[in-house]
């Protein structure tokens, strides 16, 4: 048996064919061109479905679901999408337009929650019933897995970390509120904090690395430099390393998942990040040792989305 | 059939039978002592056992199970408590000694956690499958329930919201670390910022309560203080409710149960705390509405550790 899964992001929906294993057999793309009616996006998701099972010579009857990890919030029951910002999507009935081309299963989740479950079924946290997985990209995004299966909560809002407050009365959030975890432990924080740093030390291999343009830095220039021993970068990356630690530790103590698992743009600086962060949560209390969950990388990259969605069938 | 409760305090061994639906038959209490040998409590919770089934008329084979609630962290498998500061417990094996006197299912839980159970089996969060349970008191302590069961982590640590820092490199905690929720929102942190309060405006309504001895201050004077609008009673209150709201804001972006409750000496305030709490914690975002939970009070008291240790068998 093998699993649809598709991955509609603001861009481009992609879709796999993945195996009992959690393998992507075959693959297709298309352009998702946000603001078109939801009808189209779904006709060429519909498409590319077709596609894959081509190209991986699967019949109808060897596949036995579709998953779709959505970039917003779902209603699990009625298979339908209440808010979608990136799509423009509000109140769209996806599992009923995908069953007039397919008359299989359609499960639908949000896209962190599916990529948290492929790194459980086939990537860093495999074998863990309990994780969370934090993407550290343009924003931060975090899914939940509970015994397995993803945490979307009561109201479909869980995994939020990124909005989760960080500093009180801290940095202004593109959200309305200040002080966010994702205005300190994104790449965008990063980014930002190495073109201020830029400013008072324009000595810095940073500013080098992106040319001597600041407005042309990037997170990887900033985690090269700071791995360089540069001592702008190091000031940079260790206090963004502190408020990631901060808000980690923050989901210890409430949750205590067997793994957290880090993810996007920024988990490039590899075990320089791990090392960093690690470092900086407490494991021990009056004397006494505090489990820690393991801290470790994602997995699977881009391919998270695909699998986790044909995974939210299994 | 019914189940026998056990609330252990460092203080106070309360121990109750309670019925299928959550209400307490009979009840006995002894002194916990702690500091004793952990065979000698044991043997005192065992006599209370039998007292509290003479009272309620039950035969041994009309008790289901027993269950504890302990302040501190118990690994489920084994039924050993790894950790208990205010009875100095290490690796205590409760579950086995217990089964010397009485050969019952034994189940053991942290006292948050059967806090949070009782609440939604006979109290304010009947029918929930998710909740949060805040105690405010002397510190700050929680309870979650996933699925209607206690979730007490991968490493027996979660729910520790009193620990979860609210204030980068804020107030110091006795914990070790600085800027903890218990450092803002427990009823001492209450009282702590009422007598700062004190310092500066002498005349306030709280000292005239608290007799005009600071050391006398209690949670209730400022509440009832801020409730006669006393102006420094109401700076200190809302200070205090906009702490609580974030503390309880970052807890529904991370998990978005279906209802928070709150419990603890300072849950005493009402809806005067409700209505503070609620008017904080941001129901819409870019003009969209924001499902949030209700926030309720506990309505089980002192009776919640019983009655929750109780229902963990059932």
């Amino acid at each position: 048996m093998a699993y649809i899964g598709i991955d509609l992001g603001g861009t481009n929906i992609a879709v796999g064919a993945v195996s009992e294993a959690g393998s992507i057999l075959a693959e297709a793309t298309a352009k998702t061109l946000a603001g078109r009616p939801f009808e189209d996006i779904v006709r060429d998701m519909a498409q590319c479905v077709k596609k894959v099972m081509g190209k991986a010579a699967l019949r109808e009857d060897e596949v036995r679901s579709i998953g779709i990890g959505i970039p917003g919030v779902a209603e699990e029951k009625t298979g339908t999408v209440f808010n979608c910002t990136n799509l423009g999507w509000v109140n769209v009935p996806l599992r009923q337009e995908m069953q007039k081309y397919f008359q299989k299963p359609v499960f639908i989740d949000n896209d962190a929650n599916a990529a948290a479950l492929a790194e459980s079924c086939a990537g860093a946290s495999v074998g863990c019933k309990s994780s969370i997985l934090l993407t550290l990209g343009t924003g931060v995004g975090g899914g939940i897995l509970i015994n397995g299966k993803p945490w979307a909560g009561a109201h479909g809002r869980a995994g939020e970390i990124g909005h989760m407050i960080l500093v009180p009365d801290g940095v202004p959030c593109t959200c309305g509120r200040s002080g966010c975890v994702e205005r300190y432990c994104s790449g965008t924080a990063l980014i930002r904090a190495a073109q201020q740093e830029c400013c008072n030390f324009p000595d810095t291999v940073i500013l080098q690395k992106a040319g001597g343009n600041m407005d042309r830095i990037n997170a990887k220039q900033v985690i090269d430099a700071a791995k360089e021993g540069d001592a702008s970068a190091l000031r940079v990356f260790n206090s963004f390393a502190r408020y990631l630690a901060m808000a980690i530790n923050n989901l210890i103590w409430f949750f205590d998942p067997e793994i957290i698992v880090l993810g996007g743009g920024v988990s490039y600086a590899g075990s320089f990040l791990l090392d960093a962060v690690r470092s900086l949560i407490p494991c021990h209390q009056m004397g006494k040792p505090l489990p820690v969950p393991p801290i470790v990388l994602a997995r699977l990259g881009n391919e998270a989305g695909i699998i986790g969605a044909a995974m939210l069938g299994k």
